[in-house]
């Protein structure tokens, strides 16, 4: 047993499949975030605008965020220091779990770690929980609830995405005493679309189904108080487990869910990716306090991104740039090959001091690679012109073709 | 099918066996730990002195820390607003790494939002590269290995706890061919006792299987530059891959693995859990930075810690009660029943303003329920002897026995 050449085989294998991620070296400057500065491959950093940031709001430099952050830990140190049972239940956690609660209209909520522990521990621990559970789950939906479902040892069924007349076929298929869990994403992050939660909620009450949905990408962003899409389509009291993350419009770092009181004991008692982790660090969790309460009282930032994000595809589409349809705050630009990609964004760093990265398998299907622009409240026209002019030229350069200007 | 009843049940059987958690309501007091208020059950907060702390020296309040994470706030912001891969990869996280596999002797290191996160990605992963792996876990392995094994759907056995003879039993059964991976930790954090490393090591080398090692109640407290046992026992270079914390000695929030860049390199390329996720805020980084840093060249910390324990240990010992062994600085304090270990807790939180929580199933089996303490460089001789005081007047007055005094 050669341990040494099955870790190199598995090395070569990304290398020849063009997908070997090489990690951008970068400091964002707060206050005049997406500008940025870049690491790799220069003598000394070099300036760059961040066009692929999750901190959709530019939350993660907002004073207030930043002025709570301090303050907790002057109050009260960097760490927890412990499980949310021994020691690390802080009461700065247990007031951003009533403001997320609240926020989604309901009962109860929990922290984690990630968005990707929460969905995770939550979607294996209340299947588990449910004697022979069907688990049925859209085909788009991200790897973390994929591990979740997977990690629940329940039989899953996929669905076509969004394709409500499969989804019901699958759910019609099954005994109406087996419990069942429909798990699917409010907005698609790679394509920018988004779920019939509605018909999705009637499918679930035809069928007596709980309903499990993913607003990672629309918490902060969309609904009067940033609710999400489930506020935006008044549907979050359809809805029976909302999860969300505190690392993208809420410019920090963590993951949640809200519930019904009775399923957040639950998950709280057996998930053990709740149970044994140290909770989130006091001051994180003070960042978000603020910067949710800040966003259930301002449509600013809401506005501003809708805004950016509208005038970007429209600069694309102009200059005959293959954006695609995207009906959110996501910007994707369809190149479908993963060596194009790869170079298209190397060109755009090196060149331009754009950074935005390329989106290759398993983040989306082969032949679907992309680049993905999440243009926000402080990305400005001038920064869009600068992109739109970059990109037809290395389009031009690498004889891609463009559309007709329309 | 009524999902309400099943909820409900499901909390019932928690109640019934005494293991319902409630979880206290706390914030630490910076610059003054142990000493926190306590919010739960009172009219505004009470001032309790922590005793169950995984910040085992303190490092969530020194100074160095604080305002590593400060300045990092304010030149950078609050969440690194992507994952590594795509966006949030700052400068921090290159530092800290290479930090970290020099604190283990190791070419490579990666960082993971928690140790939780840490163990479960990479064994699941490691072992899933490696085709009909087994893995031999050590039978009081923590949760977050189990998690990893059973997620890598690997072949698992057992050995009873730090027994070299059943290890060899069950190595010495499976084929040579057969790729292999021991788990185990150093400390147990439960007991207080620690692993035969070496012996280990030489097992491993016979029989030709990897090794990995859980440091996380060991990192930042033992070995001349805190880098574990693996670091006091010079067995460092012997374990293939070392896994840490950053929440417990380093006082902040994550984990990590250390080990050969081939290694490391594939975990960061196939595992779900690393790639899909937001990486730590670079806030967090920045003060673990600067924990590391300093707990490499000072061991002023790490001798407190192990003269608290001592003397902790000595002061119970001498007034009767059933300190359990431990070579290390956990102090356990035997009870043997949930609902007094319970009842113990809640007395001395009531009445004393002691905080220590009381560990029952899951955490440790049935009928060894016990407190465990945690004393570091910050606790006092003086709030020593007021434990002690109130753990032997609760002792009397619940009829509990008391050894001789020595």
């Amino acid at each position: 047993m050669n341990y040494d050449q099955i870790f190199d085989e598995a090395i070569s294998r990304l290398h020849e499949e063009g997908r070997y991620r090489v990690f951008i070296d970068i400091l964002r400057n707060k206050g005049a975030f997406p500008n940025a500065r870049c690491f790799a491959g220069h003598n000394g950093p070099k300036p760059v605008t961040v066009w692929c940031s999750n901190d959709y709001l530019a939350m993660g430099q907002h004073p207030k965020v930043i002025s709570a952050m301090e303050e907790a830990l002057h109050d009260v140190g960097a760490g927890s220091g412990g499980t949310r049972n021994i020691g690390g239940n802080t009461h700065y956690h247990v007031q951003l779990e009533a403001e997320l609660s609240d926020l989604h209209g309901k009962d109860a909520a929990l922290l984690f770690t990630s968005g990707y522990v929460s969905n995770d521990a939550t979607l294996s621990t209340v299947a588990k929980l449910l004697p022979g559970c069907v688990i049925f789950s859209d085909e788009l939906n991200h790897a973390s609830m994929i591990a979740g479902i997977r990690n629940s040892g329940c039989e899953k069924r996929v669905f076509r995405h969004n394709d409500l007349e499969h989804l019901e076929e699958l759910l019609a298929s099954e005994d109406a005493d087996t419990p069942k869990l429909i798990a699917f994403e409010s907005v698609y992050s790679m394509d920018g679309d988004v779920a019939p939660i509605h018909e999705i909620c009637d499918l679930a009450e035809k069928y007596n189904a709980l309903t499990y949905i993913d607003e990672v990408h629309a918490v902060g962003m969309y609904g009067k108080r940033g609710g999400g899409i489930s506020e935006r389509d008044e549907a979050a009291h359809r809805i029976d487990i909302i999860e969300g993350t505190l690392g993208k419009a809420f410019g920090v770092m963590g993951g949640y869910v809200a519930a019904d009181k009775k399923i957040i004991d639950c998950i709280r008692s057996y998930a053990p990716g709740f149970i044994f982790t140290t909770s989130l660090s006091p001051a994180l969790v003070a960042g978000v306090l603020a910067s949710v309460r800040h966003l259930k009282e301002s449509s600013v930032e809401r506005e501003g991104q809708q805004a950016a994000a509208e005038l970007l595809k429209t600069k694309m589409r102009d200059a005959g740039l293959p954006v695609m349809d995207s009906v959110t705050h996501i910007v994707p630009l369809m190149v479908g090959d993963p060596v194009h990609a790869k170079k298209i964004s190397d060109i755009l760093l090196a060149e331009y001091g754009v950074y935005v990265q390329p989106i290759n398998f398993p983040t989306v299907p082969r032949g679907t690679e992309r680049l993905r622009f999440t243009p926000g409240p402080a990305h400005t026209a001038e920064m869009m012109d600068d992109l739109v002019g970059a990109l037809v030229e290395i389009w031009d350069r690498m004889d891609m073709e463009l559309a007709k200007a329309a």
